[in-house]
């Protein structure tokens, strides 16, 4: 599988990019156009992001639900903005029991509208407030240009929708989201992001205010992660999602929407990922510790094999995700190979001689060759992989961390942005704009506004492109 | 919401089970014919199910994936037997993307097919068996008679798929995977279910056996709660899955299938129901234990919101689910009635006496009035509630299985068969009749064989309908 070298990344980064989506056995092609099948490797990377993302959105005080998987085709059609923004992307469903549908049913692109009419009907008074609902779904859009787990026709994600008394409530709440999602990325994922708010132009479909995460891959170009939508009282207004007030009064609700997808298990490959193969953050990775058996003869091979179910079970009680490799008819060299391919974080070898002293080598996935290599007791291997996948998290995440900064330029002006967008980095510019200015920016140099940060050098600049007076700065840059 | 009382199970079940299934809010209605939105509170018992699930079934070394929602017609054409079984029931897209497509894609039904197609494409020798798949999803059968959980347009379902190398090894896997069902009813659900074989009329199209676990409900109905099939070499041949053996021949794989659903949510509340509404089983209860304060003057309020916080504090730390109803403008009596009819296994109340006396009353949703009811000091209501759950959770499933085992009986006639069976009962009877006898039998009474026990009184007897020489007993119910 990994006898042939992986291509560099710096030869063909999107061919290093689905070269190792497959050979690292993350997911395989399907039969079905722009779907791909989620292997268990990759699945089991989505089941960590899952369940880190899981329990913060319950600690938040959410509780999932599940919503029908069809939405009848009036309800995508009642809110003007949203349609427009979804319907060249739908898949529907025309027969259904060996007989046409009197009314066409739309695969769920999003739930906003389900949902939505849901909230209309749940939601009463004051007291219903806020609502807080999360679902773990599939959703399928119709995308023309897909690639595995970034951008495919159906993906899987969750989607939390609230509805709140006050809009400083849903500010507050779509703000917390996005909190909760930063946190998962750098924290499980080991992904430096960027929290900032999208343009007029990048907004969702009918929101009022988008923010986003966004991060850079090692290609530089930007990939959103996960974004959080104040909704206004847009889709209230839609959906006729109204509550009585304290005061006896109606009220149209204020509601908010928020996402996060499949998409994340390729921003974990292209954000740590090199030359050799995946690297996977130890927090994610369905196997944290790789053991390779060495020996050559049989009456090794015994005392070997020895030591090594001690080792496994060692580190599997200390909750250490541990596989071994008993493959036969493979060299350890083989192993090494396939092992570093696939982002394993921790490597151990265990040989003869190694038994002889009670020893085990450590390998770091991260550090390669010698000087990630490390002689360690077999005795004191627990803490030793302990403290080493500690290590690793946070070397990844400052690896990254540096690799983004040396590649985020400021620009002052429109020439100095085209030439850093051009350079392949990122520019940091002021911007007072319109959507009109945007447009020309993008079909210039390739590059959007990716967001404003929310952290912001303060006081007022020069507009790169008209030259008013800016009260932010804007992240330009190519994006997937 | 719960002003009104329940409809006895003894006047109408099938309207006691919608009313609990919307009053409990374990589910609301949708705009999808046959589809219901599953809500928080019936979500979780769901999760509660998945959770156990899940987890045996990594135990027992299978992996989880996920494959596309959509399947290629031709696919779903290429095992005739299957499309017979399905066709009927099927949604298709025939639109995507603003045009008709080519070849129209079915939403599927199961995903025999796709993984038939990925288990010949992944399959290369006996080094790569046994597979040992599962994947968590979406189904859909446009079923023509719908009910909340027990059959619904779109469900959710784990289905596993695995290939051996032998028929004995796929055997045992079907058999293993049956056990893991019936430990999640009888251990987590409380449902104590009867494993056994369908007969050749009830098996999964294209299946070589198909094993089941039955469970009566309040009614004395039968439901089918999980099912494990093995295929034979039947999708092997179909889909092309062959492996090369050590010997260096080509031999076709040997593949099981299983799958358990939300109907289980279901099947908890018919098992477990009474008048009052629900009754959850402890370990799948989304809140174990709900803490009803009572007060009348605001300065008894404050003393007994203090204690109530402390006691909630303590329960939550020592890992129990806890829900304070802190609704105002409720009666204590209301919400007493309320959690009642929502299942939650115990309840605590704390007044201005109580909060004087160190003491808190805990109230069994399985033994209600004062017989239910015991004073602890609060000091001592971590382990106070800790024995009483899982007393809870022993004395439903002992409360089913008492009374499936009373209205099981033994039919040495087809007189008698017809007799239990109209007075609502379960008939085990001696059987070695042919499909059309089977289903003479069910033309004439309504039951149908739900399986062939695995527990068997051994010897022979004579058949119930053609009067051969019987080698098993079958066990005869209507079911759902």
């Amino acid at each position: 599988m990994s006898e042939q070298a992986v291509t560099a990344q710096s030869e063909d980064f999107s061919r290093w990019y689905n070269e190792i989506v497959y050979r690292a056995d993350l997911a395989a092609p399907s039969p079905v156009r722009g779907c791909i099948i989620i292997k268990p490797y990759g699945y089991e990377v989505w089941e960590g992001i899952k369940a880190g993302l899981d329990r913060r959105i319950k600690e938040t005080g959410h509780q999932n639900a599940y919503f029908p998987l069809f939405i009848p085709e009036s309800y995508i059609k009642r809110e003007a903005e949203h349609v427009e923004g979804f319907s060249p992307e739908l898949a529907v469903v025309t027969h259904a029991g060996g007989r046409e549908l009197e009314e066409p049913l739309v695969v769920r692109p999003t739930s906003e509208t389900v949902i939505g009419e849901a909230f209309s009907d749940w939601i009463q008074s004051y007291r219903d407030l806020p609502l807080l609902i999360n679902q773990w779904a599939n959703v399928v859009r119709w995308e023309l240009r897909t690639r595995p787990f970034l951008r495919t026709a159906e993906f899987l994600w969750q989607e939390g929708h609230t509805a709140h008394a006050s809009h400083d409530e849903a500010e507050e709440e779509t703000l917390q989201m996005l909190d909760v999602y930063a946190d998962c990325a750098v924290n499980d994922a080991a992904i430096p992001v960027i929290k900032g708010e999208k343009s007029r132009m990048e907004r969702f479909a009918g929101a009022m205010r988008t923010y986003t995460i966004e991060a850079m891959m090692r290609d530089k170009r930007a990939l959103q992660c996960g974004t959080s939508h104040n909704l206004g009282q847009n889709f209230a207004k839609a959906f006729d999602i109204r509550y009585l007030t304290e005061a006896n009064t109606q009220e149209f609700c204020w509601t908010t929407s928020w996402g996060l997808t499949t998409r994340m298990v390729g921003a974990v490959v292209m954000t740590h990922g090199d030359d050799k193969g995946l690297r996977l953050p130890p927090k994610l990775a369905p196997y944290q510790v790789v053991i390779v058996p060495i020996y050559k003869r049989d009456a090794q091979r015994v005392a070997v094999m020895e030591a090594v179910e001690r080792l496994r079970e060692a580190l599997t009680e200390s909750g250490i995700r541990v596989h071994v490799d008993r493959r036969e008819g493979q060299s350890p060299g083989f192993k090494f190979n396939d092992w570093e391919m696939r982002g394993v974080p921790v490597r151990a070898e265990i040989g003869p001689k190694d038994v002889e002293n009670n020893n085990v080598v450590l390998a770091r996935r991260d550090v390669l060759g010698r000087q990630g290599k490390q002689f360690v007791s077999q005795d004191g291997v627990v803490d030793a992989a302990r403290d080493l996948l500690a290590d690793i998290q946070r070397a990844l995440l400052d690896d990254a961390q540096a690799f983004r900064d040396a590649h985020i330029q400021d620009a002052s002006s429109y020439d100095e942005l085209r030439a850093v967008v051009e350079a392949g980095d990122w520019a940091r510019s002021w911007w007072a704009g319109s959507d009109a200015d945007e447009q020309a920016v993008k079909d210039k140099t390739g590059a959007t506004i990716r967001c404003f940060p929310f952290e912001q050098p303060g006081g007022r600049g020069e507009c790169v492109k008209t030259g008013k007076a800016a009260e932010k700065v804007a992240l330009f840059a190519k994006a997937y």
